[in-house]
């Protein structure tokens, strides 16, 4: 399959040039002036092309709950959370398309789903992510969400110690499943990536984690997980190591290149220094972390650390949405206030740069996608610059980034197949989709947790929050 | 003109009802089930009936420069904003136009555009966006930009003294223009309102101000301003007064039920109890005061202490956008990392009270819109349910405000007048305003603005960033 894409807009480091990008056997072949045009022929004229970003942490099945939660932090939210969690594979295959084409209509080419497995059905759970991401055929990285400690035990336990109910699963049940799991559907060739991705500290002992290294290790996978992403985590592991999450994680050889880590919003300087060490990846949630009230993760010091950091839109329940534009806008400009010194500020060229390529460094992949350039797939999107909100034309980049896209996607490619066309999803019916949601959904305005309510006055106390006592 | 809108979801104290609305001589005649249908009708199942959402403070012109000023705080940001201001009222007519486009498709029937002047055609201008807004149908609340100081004298001088240069006009000119601008444009029933809009206590003598408030008195008229927008005006303001600017504000006569201030990022406790006491309504521009590195306005602390808050854009060179839901999301979600307490949060339901009927009361409106109430103008807006970004069917309230709504405005009306129906702006032709805005710009990646480069040393000297000396 060869196509070229004429007279496009790309940026250089001059600003910009138009060019023609030609793609054969799903590789970007050559970028230049007035190519032959090989195969079909593209009309790039008024559009800019990026290379797709990553969407470097989400949960596809919380789209389900999208919207319902309350203003809640993440220790009460995730109690609710999982109370109403999705249980039919078939819930799964419907938000794994849903947040499939979300991704794909802001610019993104790869996923990252932190996958909620639904209890004994933890294969079929994966399969029908698997079958949703193969048919709508965007880059699919799945890392199952493992753990081996029940949730109250993902709260610190303050001045009082709390009995933990044993979690459904051993660890050596959790790690088998696990490798059948890589054995079953890992395919890098058909666009599905397995990684390993226990939830974190939190809720997972140095046995899990320690055989999941050893599977990334031998099956050569990344690994994922979530760090440090409320002052309760931050607190909790110091109560669990005595020392900080990170120079545990990094004690029992968690970090690394190939290991990407979600939020990192608690982190000392001390804890910087180690991922910037390891080359471990950041992978910034910006709008999640405000939602729960999270806090701000310190994006600007792990630049200036030379960590390498990614964008992710969080499940849709923390955010409430998968559009990764709106992530990028949000955890670029989240940070100036961060910082008087504006020299220090990210630039929409450098949003752009780790979205794409911070995107793909952080699932080792940054020689086979990320960017524009000869010999990486052609994973890529055209964005409309007749579009009414990326007009009128000034810097495109800088208003891709800054404003707010509305229909601007005009294309997509992953792996050199058009997946997008006319700001439509081509290779799945969404309308057909849309009306499944709407009819297996209901509006209500409130609903009653019962764990929830069974946690919050614990919770309330050790964040020594007003009226506990 | 009357008609009824059909089964329509609308919010009531215990969550939702289907109810029909009724709609006769421009105001809400009846809100009920199973109403006669009085004039057309209008089908609103799968739809939610919300009141139309205030833009409460934007520049319209800035669009022409939206996406172009790199990462700068304001007082750099608005250098290179008036280097290359718009300098021919047809750009001002259409970037009112755009404004009110981007503004009705989110959610918003009223837009407050704190309008920038063009020099020597400072009645051309007003005319222009009252052109723009009075063809597109939006209800419009036009407050020229005036000030009396030049650029440079909205710096704090620090250490060093420094010469300004004298401001084009006199304040007794200024005034006099604003008089005469009233008595042409100030026309509430065809849905124009002026206001009195001095820049701010960084470009204005008290004499301006005074003059405001006689003509605001005089006319009836509301009073805008910006009001402690960054670090640099707060140590401006003890520079030029000897106490904050809220306590000279208040000093002079200038705060009152009928004033709404923008930003407000800088205020102590003592400030905010003032703001409470007077009755001024705070206008929060969240994503302008990230964008520009402002800060974070205390917003839990004004609902605390009783202070009207609404939501405004801010213009579009420092958003860059207008989409107000955007500002919504962003505006409630983001006050969430600054009290650990979540009871403290602002839920979906207060956003959409704040956006609202909180723009109303800033706009001495309350009685007119603002809320789905009988008697009330009919300024409101259908949300489709069956859009993808709406779905699955959760709280749509809840996710409408903390989703990112896509193609979600179905219908707008203002003044009891349909302004967009099926997504689609009715009254003017889009498509030709997208082909001005392309005709009358070019992309560019830089632009060297002579006044950052002159006046850049001497701000990094009096906020002592690093190597400034």
């Amino acid at each position: 399959m060869s196509f070229t894409i004429q007279n496009a807009l790309i940026p250089v480091d001059s600003g910009y040039e138009t060019a023609d990008v030609q793609v054969v056997n799903n590789c970007i072949s050559a970028i230049a002036q007035n190519l032959d045009s090989a195969g079909t022929v593209i009309d790039g004229k008024n559009k800019l092309l990026l290379p797709g970003f990553v969407n470097a942490h989400t949960h596809s099945s919380e789209m389900w709950q999208r919207g319902i939660i309350p203003p809640l932090p993440l220790e009460l939210w995730i109690a609710e959370l999982y109370d109403f969690t999705p249980l039919d594979p078939e819930q799964v295959y419907l938000s794994a398309l849903g947040t499939a084409v979300e991704t794909l209509l802001s610019g993104g080419t790869s996923v990252v789903d932190h996958l909620v497995l639904i209890p004994g059905q933890e294969l079929e759970t994966i399969a029908a992510a698997v079958r949703a991401y193969q048919e709508i055929g965007i880059r699919a990285f799945i890392g199952p969400l493992i753990q081996d400690e029940s949730l109250t035990a993902g709260m610190p336990a303050g001045d009082g110690a709390i009995e933990h109910a044993a979690y459904i699963r051993s660890t050596k049940a959790t790690l088998e499943l696990m490798e059948t799991a890589i054995k079953q559907f890992h395919n890098p060739e058909k666009g599905v990536n397995m990684l390993l991705a226990p939830t974190g500290i939190q809720l997972c002992s140095d046995a899990l984690f320690e055989g999941c290294i050893d599977l990334s290790d031998r099956y050569n996978l990344c690994r994922h997980a979530h760090l440090l992403e409320t002052p309760a985590q931050k607190q909790l592991a110091h109560e669990k190591y005595g020392c900080s999450a990170v120079e545990h994680l990094q004690k029992i050889g968690y970090l690394s290149p190939r290991t990407s880590l979600a939020h990192c919003v608690w982190l000392e300087d001390s804890d910087i220094a180690i991922m910037a060490e390891t080359g471990a990846t950041v992978v910034h949630n910006p709008l999640s972390n405000l939602r729960l009230g999270s806090g701000i993760a310190p994006i600007l010091k792990y630049r200036q650390a030379g960590v390498n950091v990614s964008f992710g839109c969080d499940g849709a329940a923390s955010n409430d949405s998968q559009d990764l534009l709106e992530a990028i806008k949000i955890g670029s400009i989240l940070h100036n206030i961060t910082d008087l010194d504006y020299r220090q500020w990210i630039t929409p060229r450098q949003s752009v740069e780790m979205a794409a390529l911070g995107g793909a460094k952080g699932l080792n992949a940054a020689d086979e996608m990320g960017s524009l350039t000869v010999g990486k797939k052609a994973d890529f999107v055209l964005y409309d610059l007749t579009s009414l909100s990326l007009l009128p034309r000034t810097d495109p980049i800088g208003l891709l980034i800054l404003g707010r896209p509305t229909n601007a996607v005009d294309s997509v490619w992953v792996n050199g197949k058009q997946i997008v066309a006319e700001g439509k999803v081509k290779t799945i019916d969404v309308d057909a989709l849309r009306r499944e949601l709407f009819d297996r959904s209901q509006w209500s305005s409130k609903r009653q947790s019962q764990t929830v309510s069974e946690i919050e006055a614990h919770y309330r106390q050790v964040m020594k929050l007003p009226g506990y006592a």
